[in-house]
């Protein structure tokens, strides 16, 4: 297939992911503070302009999840180079998603894993070297080598402990975006019946 | 190619083509009364559930080209049937979009024709006979048949002239959702030399 | 209350019109070919950048009514200045809204009239002289007097009959936006009951 | 004037003050990652229903800020409380808007006070005591005494440093939405000649 092709077909599984989003009011209650990223990544890609990601992130508006702009290459930052890197390790993750960390979504989600036989982590944002912190771009890299190192290979669903400023957040991934959709869907459903 | 692949490379062609029509201000003056319809067919559709179009419409906010919606399968009708039908004609068109006609229009759109040795055509709504318009269903294959009869072929470019309760609408048809947004950036570029 | 205030309260009450028609599934069914305009002038407004409309037209996404854009100033030409030459008859008229005509439609919008003892009217587009038509500007002073003079002052709704290059569309008239609101939702309410 | 009228003053004033927002590309660079909340208090407002915001949040799109949603009741929380809170100390506080924190911010935002004769302050979260933190719904008039007793009164614009899990934000308060647009502008303005 020509680069092109897989560009668009990288837009269009997001475009089928978002719709399967918007039609899930359940997914609104894991709406993080930061909203929600949603990206596909280009096979290859090096940059955050090589990965597709909803610009504006993904809200909730009228009580329902919204994306308030188009897919867009470039659209992400911090999960698009989330995505690269974890790729030096599984090469079949192209996609990811991040939505609301708490008690009740991490035993879900653990569950989860372990219904299916998936990896499940955790990166610990407080034992991060201060020198690493500080280096502009080496912190990622470190993230995930933790991340992989302590889970024992990259887990299909992490979430990444509250740090200093920074709001504790969850991140599944997967081949394509409408696959970690599902995936986020799924976990919405359960922590719908949970907290009801 | 699987029919899901097929299907999001459409959804993400589209995309690209709102993309490109959201980046041209020039083409917000050839927005018709009844907003622009962009939509793009899966190979052998058969109904407009076949054929995937931007939910709402391409309209103008703030002065712009927006799409309010994202890219749907069956969120156009008469564009969609257009499309179906042609391809009885001519298999290699897949996309159409509709914008305003007018005399200039008109006149840079046969120009544009003749640069290309393209055919260019119109559908008298006129001619159209009373038991046509009245069977349902058998206006757009008669409309169709019509143009392509008085073109000599499948125009890229045509126009349906004015009807009792119609705005006239020009069309362009293309392989593709990104070729047809081309040509109507091409002619709204045209346009604003023109009418400056 | 100062202009500033009265131009708030004008960009308020579109909201909440807004919000009512948002909230209303079946005003869908009366999404007219155009879109819909809703439109609400200042006292006095002499010119339709003194009335503010919905940016972009109300249309339809994901089956529901949806304002693409924000309320503005000037962001209506046509349905602005219908609201400016119909207060020349009857000052208490600020707000309008169009939605689709159908032979249906027509029978409940009479109805609702006879109800309340609301004048109902329709301007008669083929009985405009050709020195109307062809002067500019010259086109909506002749329509609203005809259709005062015709209905016996100003009608709280009406229809424009369909003309040569134009879609027939209906035109509820009222003080204030969530007033025009009202009346298409009810009318909205009853041409699901009737089409069902 | 009546209370519906209020309602949709503050209605309007929040549309013309998401319009200025809209329009200042250099706004982009103050969206912190948990999107701008811009609100807006009834008068006497004693719960977040009696407080308008932008459903949503303000993110940014194409590179703009752009509202998701219409402003609409109860569209914010922790925003809604603090203007609620910070009421009781200053009654003719109606409303809020935030963004990212920064040093160089904070610096402009110094500046932007003295020049006014304006309060500056900040709210210490890492100052609150676990007995505050622990009990619902406590932290915020904790929050909020602390920042007036420590500023010597209520401040037009201050900051809440990070926390653990929070981001820090600024904040700017006035009277009406238009009125803290126009701060944030202007910080941003200042912002965009500092780091160009």
């Amino acid at each position: 297939m020509e680069r092109t092709e897989q560009a668009q077909m990288v837009l269009g599984n997001l475009i089928s992911a978002v719709e399967m989003l918007e039609n899930c009011p359940d997914f609104s209650a894991l709406m993080p503070e930061v909203r929600v990223n949603l990206v596909y990544a280009l096979p290859g890609a090096r940059t955050p302009d090589e990965v597709a990601a909803i610009d504006g992130r993904i809200t909730v508006v009228r009580g329902l999840p919204h994306a308030p702009g188009l897919p867009g290459w470039g659209a992400s930052d911090h999960m698009a180079r989330l995505i690269i890197e974890v790729r030096k390790y599984d090469p079949t993750i192209n996609a990811g998603i991040n939505f609301k960390y708490d008690r009740t979504v991490m035993e879900i989600a653990r569950e989860y894993c372990s219904e299916r036989g998936w990896l499940f982590g955790w990166i610990d944002r407080t034992r991060e070297p201060d020198e690493v912190a500080e280096r502009d771009g080496s912190s990622m890299p470190w993230k995930v080598k933790q991340l992989v190192d302590s889970s024992g290979g990259v887990p299909r669903l992490f979430y990444e402990g509250e740090g200093w400023g920074k709001e504790p957040l969850f991140v599944a991934l997967g081949s394509r975006a409408t696959e970690v959709a599902e995936i986020a869907i799924e976990i919405a459903r359960r922590y719908r019946e949970k907290t009801d």
